[in-house]
Parts: C-alpha cells; sequence; structure tokens
C-alpha cells in the first residue's frame, strides 16, 4: 500500500494558518498541517472533514508526509517565530525543497533567511499575504518574492487560492530576494495611512457636522458605490452599525480611542526615512496612532488647553460631499507615496518590481483593494517608470478635480481644531510636488552659514560655500 | 629636564577639532593634537601660534605627549571613523583614560563603543557639540553623556570653553550611557523641525505676500527681537541680506532648492518610531528636505498640476504679524515634541535625563538656542515628570494666545497651494493631544474586523473581539 503524500506542508495552524490550508483543500490541494502545540491539529481536521487533509505536533511525521521536492509554507506569528522554526526545520529538509514564510516578516530578516536556506539548498520564498482572517479564507491577495525559478513549482495552487478581479488571480512573482515582504511591507504602510485619513473624515463628519451613526453609515455606503468603492470603506459603513452586545447604542461609540500597531506601519516609515524617500501620509498614520496611545498627555493637554468645540457654519449636504471628494484625493495621494516607496526599494535592493503587477494583485483580497487602483495599474501599465503616481494624465485630472475639495477641507478642520494630520499631510504632499520651487534654498543657505555644508546654485554647476554674515 | 605634557589630546584636526583646540588654548589649556593628515597639524600650530600647543601625525607621539590619566577628545567626520581610530587608540591607551567622542555619532554605536572602552578599562563619553564652526571656536553648547565619575575630571575644561548664558555654562552632564549623543541627536531633530518652519513662513511671506529680500530680512530681524528671538531667525535674517559674489542681486535667489542631510534627523525620526513617540513635525521636516531632492517627480508633477498661483486677498501688515505669532507657535510645538522624545528616551534607555538641565545648556551656544529656551527650561524645573510641555500653564497660555493665527496661516497656505507639511503637522499635533477624544476607536474597531486585533472598551477593563459584520 502506498502512503499518500500531501502536496503541501502548512507550519502553523492559527486563525490565518488553518483558513489557507482549508482554501487549499477547497481547492483541490492535499495539505499536511504541522503546529507544536497539539490542540491546533485537531480543530483544522474538524473545521476540514472530509477535506484531504493531515496535521501532527511531530516534525518529522510531518515532513515525511510531505511529496518530494517538499514545498512547506510557515504561518506563525510573531514573525520572528520563523528563527526558532528554520534551526528545527532545514536538518530535516532536502536540497530542492521550498521553504514559503507567509508571515508579516521584516525584509531584512527575510534576506537574511534566505541566504541561510541557499548555503543549505532550500529554496525560501517571502510571501506577503493580506486579507485577513476572511481573506485567507476565500480568496487573499498574495506577494511571493524570492527565487523566480521556484515560483513556477507553486505558481497553481497560489492562483487557486487566491481572491480573483475580473478572473485573474491576485499573486503574481513579485521579485527577487525579499521583494514579497517588502511590498506586503509597504500595504500595510498604505493601509494605516488610509485608515487615518478614513478616521479624519469620521471625525470631521461626526463632530463637525454632527452626523449621527446611521447617517455616517449611509454616507460611507454611498461613497463605497462611487469613486472611493474600497474595502476599507465598505467596512467602516458596516462598523458604524454594529449594536453593543454589552449595552445600549452602537458598539462604535465605546470602542476606546488609543490605536494599537503590529509594527509594519512603522518599519515602511523607517525604511522610507532610509531610502530618502517622502510618505509623510504614512508617518503620520503611525505618528497619530503613537498619540492616540499618550493616555496621560492627552489628558494634561486636554486639562491645560482645553478641546475643540467645533461649529460647522456652511451647507452640510454640499460640505459632505466635499469630504468624499477630499477623501478620494488623500487616499490617492497615499497610494502615490506607497508605490514610489516601491520604485525607489526596486532600485535599491534589486527587486525588479513590476509596479502595474502589484497594483493589479491588490485590486481584489488585500486590506486596501479599491477601484482606484485599476487606475494605478493602468497609469504603471502605460508608463514604468513614471516619477510619480501624480504625473499620470489620468490621475492628476482626478486630483485636479477635487483638489478644491481638500483644501477646503483641510481649512475647515484647521478651523475647528479638529486634528488632521493625514488629510494635511496628503495635501502638503501634494503642494510640494507640484509647486514648481520650494522654499528649501533657505535650508540650504543656512547649512551652508552655520556648518559650511555647502550649497548648489541654479544658474551654475559646482558646490559653493560662502561667508553669509559677511555683507 | 622634564617632558611638558598636555592637559588634552585631539584626535581629529578638522575645522571642528580646530576650533576646539584653540579655543581651549584660549582658556589655558595646553592640548595636543593629532591628525593622520600631516598637513593639518601645521594649520593648527599657525592658527594657535603663541598657545600651549603641540601638533602630530603620529599616534604613540601623541600619546606620549598627554598627562595621565588622559583624555584624548575625537572630532572625525564621518563619525563611522571612530571605528578606525577607537582598534589603534585603544592598545596604546592606559586603565583609567579617558576616550570623549565629540561627533555626531548614532547614539547606538556610542553604546556599543563604550563597552568595547570599559572591556579595555578605558572609560568613554559620547559627547554632543552645537554650534557649528563658529560655536566650536567662541563657546559651544555641549552634551556629555557617559560615566558619571568621570565628567568632574573634565567639567573644569569644559565649562571653560562652553558658551555662557547669564554666566552659566551650556554644558552639563546630561546622563548616562550615550545620552550625550542621544540629546544631541534631538537637537538636531529639533533643528531640521524649526529650519523647516521658518522656510515655509518664508514661503508664504515671498510668494504669499509678495515680500521682498530686505522686506523679509526685516521682518525676520524684528522677530529675533521680540518673542521669536533665536539663532535661527537671527541668522535668516543674515542670510536673506548676502550678496551674490558670481552674479547679480541677493545670493538666497540663486541657491538651488534641493536640500541635503547628515542623517541626524532621519535618527530622530527612526528612533521616535521605534519609541512609539509622535514627532510628526520632526518627521515631515526629513520628509521634505528629501521630497525637495525629488527633482525628476517634482518636475514632471508640476507639469502635470501646475503649481501655485497665490494671491492674497486680506490686510498684508496684519497677517505678517499672524505669521509670526504661527511660526511661535509651531516651534513651541517642534521643542515640545524633542522634548517629549527625551523624556521617553530616558526611560527607554535609563538615561537619567534632567530636561530642565538640557533645557538649560541648550540655551546658549548652539544652533536652536532660543529665548523660549528659558520657559522650558523653568517649564521641567517647575515639575521634572511634566507629561508634555504644553501641560505647562505658561507654555500653555503661550500657545493658546497664538492658536488662531497657526490656524490662520494653516487655512491661509492650503487655500494659497503653499506647502506647509511643518506648520500643519504642528497644528495636528496641537490639536490631536489636546482633542480629548480621537477617531482612532474607527480604527480599532477596523482592525478588529479585518484581523481580529481586540479593541479595548471606554466603560470596563478587558480586551473584547467582535464579529462586526455581523448585525
Amino acid at each position: 500500500m502506498e502512503k499518500q503524500l500531501y502536496e503541501i506542508g502548512m507550519i502553523g495552524l492559527g486563525t490565518m494558518g488553518r483558513n489557507i490550508v482549508l482554501n487549499m483543500a477547497d481547492h483541490g490541494v492535499s495539505v499536511a498541517g504541522y503546529d507544536k502545540d497539539p490542540g491546533k491539529g485537531p480543530i483544522l481536521l474538524s473545521e476540514g472533514a472530509g477535506k484531504q487533509l493531515a496535521a501532527t505536533d511531530n516534525l518529522k511525521a510531518f515532513i515525511a508526509m510531505l511529496r518530494p521536492p517538499r514545498v512547506v509554507m510557515l504561518l506563525v506569528a510573531p514573525a520572528k517565530v520563523v528563527d526558532l522554526v528554520l534551526p528545527d526545520l532545514l536538518p530535516v529538509l532536502d536540497k530542492g525543497d521550498l521553504v514559503i514564510d507567509a508571515g508579516n516578516s521584516f525584509f531584512k530578516d527575510t534576506d537574511a533567511r534566505g541566504k541561510l536556506c541557499q548555503e543549505k539548498g532550500v529554496h525560501f520564498f517571502g510571501m506577503g499575504v493580506s486579507g485577513g482572517e476572511a481573506g485567507a479564507r476565500h480568496g487573499p491577495s498574495m506577494m511571493p518574492g524570492g527565487p523566480r525559478e521556484s515560483y513556477e513549482r507553486v505558481r497553481p495552487v497560489l492562483e487557486s487560492i487566491a481572491a480573483k478581479v475580473g478572473g485573474e488571480p491576485c499573486v503574481a512573482y513579485v521579485g527577487a530576494g525579499s521583494a514579497g515582504h517588502y511590498v506586503k511591507m509597504v500595504h500595510n504602510g498604505i493601509e494605516y495611512g488610509l485608515m487615518q485619513l478614513i478616521s479624519e473624515s469620521y471625525d470631521l463628519l461626526k463632530r463637525g457636522l454632527g452626523l449621527s451613526n446611521d447617517e455616517l453609515s449611509a454616507t460611507y455606503k454611498r461613497w463605497d458605490a462611487g469613486a472611493l468603492n474600497s474595502f476599507l470603506i465598505e467596512i467602516t459603513a458596516t462598523v458604524l452599525l454594529k449594536n453593543d452586545d454589552k449595552g445600549t447604542g452602537r458598539l462604535i461609540d465605546k470602542v476606546k480611542d488609543a490605536a494599537r500597531q503590529k509594527g509594519t506601519g512603522k518599519w515602511t516609515s523607517q525604511d522610507a526615512l532610509d531610502l530618502q524617500v517622502p510618505a509623510p501620509t504614512l508617518d503620520l498614520a503611525v505618528c497619530q496612532r503613537d498619540l492616540s496611545g499618550q493616555l496621560e498627555a492627552r489628558a494634561a493637554v486636554h486639562a491645560a488647553l482645553g478641546g475643540p468645540s467645533p461649529s460647522f457654519g456652511g451647507d452640510r449636504k454640499a460640505f459632505v460631499d466635499q469630504v468624499g471628494h477630499a477623501l478620494f484625493a488623500a487616499m490617492v495621494l497615499t497610494y502615490a507615496q506607497g508605490l514610489d516607496l516601491l520604485r525607489h526599494a526596486s532600485t535599491a535592493y534589486n527587486y525588479g518590481l513590476d509596479l502595474a503587477e502589484v497594483a493589479k494583485i491588490w485590486r481584489g483580497g488585500c486590506i486596501i483593494r479599491a477601484a482606484l487602483l485599476e487606475d494605478i495599474r493602468k497609469a504603471y501599465a502605460a508608463r514604468a517608470d513614471l516619477p510619480s503616481l501624480l504625473a499620470d494624465a489620468n490621475i492628476a485630472g482626478k486630483l485636479k478635480a477635487r483638489a478644491g475639495d481638500l483644501r477646503a477641507v483641510v481649512r475647515t478642520m484647521a478651523e475647528l481644531g479638529l486634528p488632521a494630520p493625514g488629510l494635511m499631510a496628503s495635501l502638503s504632499y501634494l503642494d510640494g510636488l507640484r509647486s514648481g520651487w520650494l522654499p528649501t534654498n533657505l535650508i540650504q543657505a543656512q547649512r551652508d552659514f552655520f556648518g559650511a555644508h555647502t550649497y548648489e546654485r541654479t544658474d551654475q554647476p559646482g558646490t559653493f560655500h560662502s561667508h553669509w554674515g559677511e555683507a
């Protein structure tokens, strides 16, 4: 009797891992699961009853169940645990096996792990997976990076389990080395930015215009049916309607306003700083989560300075539409920052990214999926080396049509005293790039004055130093 | 005949190193200098003719010139060169000698170097020095950190060469380990923020209000005589008057608007992100330097979207005063971010910082010196654990008096299309902290919806997870 060998092995049978396994099984892929916690395997087998699945808490038994050359996927959290798993895993694998880290690993760790595996002749993939628990179960967006030749081996499986948009799977080989985790990191940075912008629009509509949760939900629902169509706008409409199961009223009003984070937004901002790529909306989205957690400082400053007492005097109905337009413009500016970071990272890290392909696989399955991504895909498909998304004629036209609304919303929030770091950073990114001239000449002159850091001239080449203190 | 032994040794005889040596010699301190470049020593000896100085390009000879236990200061650039110098230096030093790295080293490098020296029984100080070339020569602000017991040995020399404010030297022991370089790093982060804010005010007055260089200079000069009194405002007034020695008109108009940086501002933002401390003005100051350098993207976006055509319709004279008030408010908010970062870093890294002392030594000699620092010193002297500078009654009062001006300026820049990332980030920092409530509840609800990241409630303790998609 020939022993059944499984096509894929999954290490880590938490909710995300189990959901990916069940998704694979739905598509006729046989999967063996391993988790050192013996309680996890039985949950998988119960959830996946009747499917071609196995589960064990014995690593050697797990490896023996896999068809060589093996494909082993890791979905362990926190991502640092990969460093604990690899030393046990590598000795029991053979040359030519493929390990796929599908967690949210830091891209520099992925590069180091790739080298470690390579020394043993094992192929290593870092793969970003987005879509949360529901996406993992019913169709995530996946961003695999690593040795290109390994991709073909797993392509059929990944394409079968991926989200589909217009019949096309939301997965593609993104690039060499740690490209997969880098793209996922920037995806999350954009996600932080979009969530911050939506929260600011919510604040303006709620505290500024006095909309009720029902009116707010209806507004986001209407927006989701138009240009703002996206997963995050859609779930905002849903979230606002959820009743409090532990009290009266809507649950959203009982949720504490201190935001948490898991680090991927921070990494994005830190690497943007390293690569000298401006990503102000992404940066301030992380900042504002940090600020929201400073409960003692917030209470003390509120006591010392008082809070806003917003009183909006204009046409409410017309203004709600302006807020929607402003939010769309700021979202475009947020994607633009993320894609510009990817463009520079592709050069700096030799990823060879195809930005049209990245936009394409983000159109479905992932948290930042949005109708807008089809416009973004087209922009990079038309010109792969676009120096900025804002330079695309179609995108520029959409921004032009709404820039006035973004200005109006920023002005109103400044006047009402409502914090708008994301909207303001987005507007200043737009104005900074389109300005034609920036007052940074003064910064260069000051630096040369006090530090002899030199400067360049507009009218001749070379590097200059002047004694600015002498007339 | 007894050989003369020198009190201090200086490694690195570039402009900064030479100026510190000459400053020491002015105060009766005998100094031996070393530079591996044999051209540097003679420059020092010529500049310091008649003073108690020696110079050599021979390391062993240099060490033999120093009175034991030796004090050796390093001023080498770039700061990474310290790693090349230490391996040569440590073997020729004795137990009990003190090495002071006075360059802009990254604080984590300083911690590592401190450990390396400790293993050899050599004391190690990381010391921030600010004030540029002129400060080094005539009185810098110095931020030494490391083993406290070593400080007394060098205190008389450092106090003698430091800038003085009201007779008090701008130097003090700031804390353990890498505290000195950390404080200097944050000093530079604040410097980036202040310079960005000044450049935005310059843009508004120049492009928005149409002021000439003479009018601009007179405005900054007037401001420097009032609440805005500070080194950076002072040199702005000076810089604007400098004539172009290679053409006609003012030099400032020939300086290219792409700003450079040396990394300390970036480090500050990256560490603020690590410590989860919001420093939005500092972050966007770095961002805007990065953006200014994106020449290709700027040209493409300018072509696609057009630049601003600012047309200010209000009372120009009254508005100039508002700009000054807004700039003051934004500067307070910038210092507040830097000091808050220091407060958190002191806990995270066990520095034991005294923020009143830090504000005190920043009052003179350094690039961010300002009259305002005396108010800041008082605030922390009155309450060392102030949860935010904005919670101090005096500072809060000054901010309250000018918050309306900051709002007006932000509104005007948004309307005119002039980029104002620093002013806007400062305003949103103010409004975020004083708001009393933030719309981050929505972010927490969204995170729990798609990632089961859980949330806290306002009305009961615990951690909760809800199925937001089900009514």
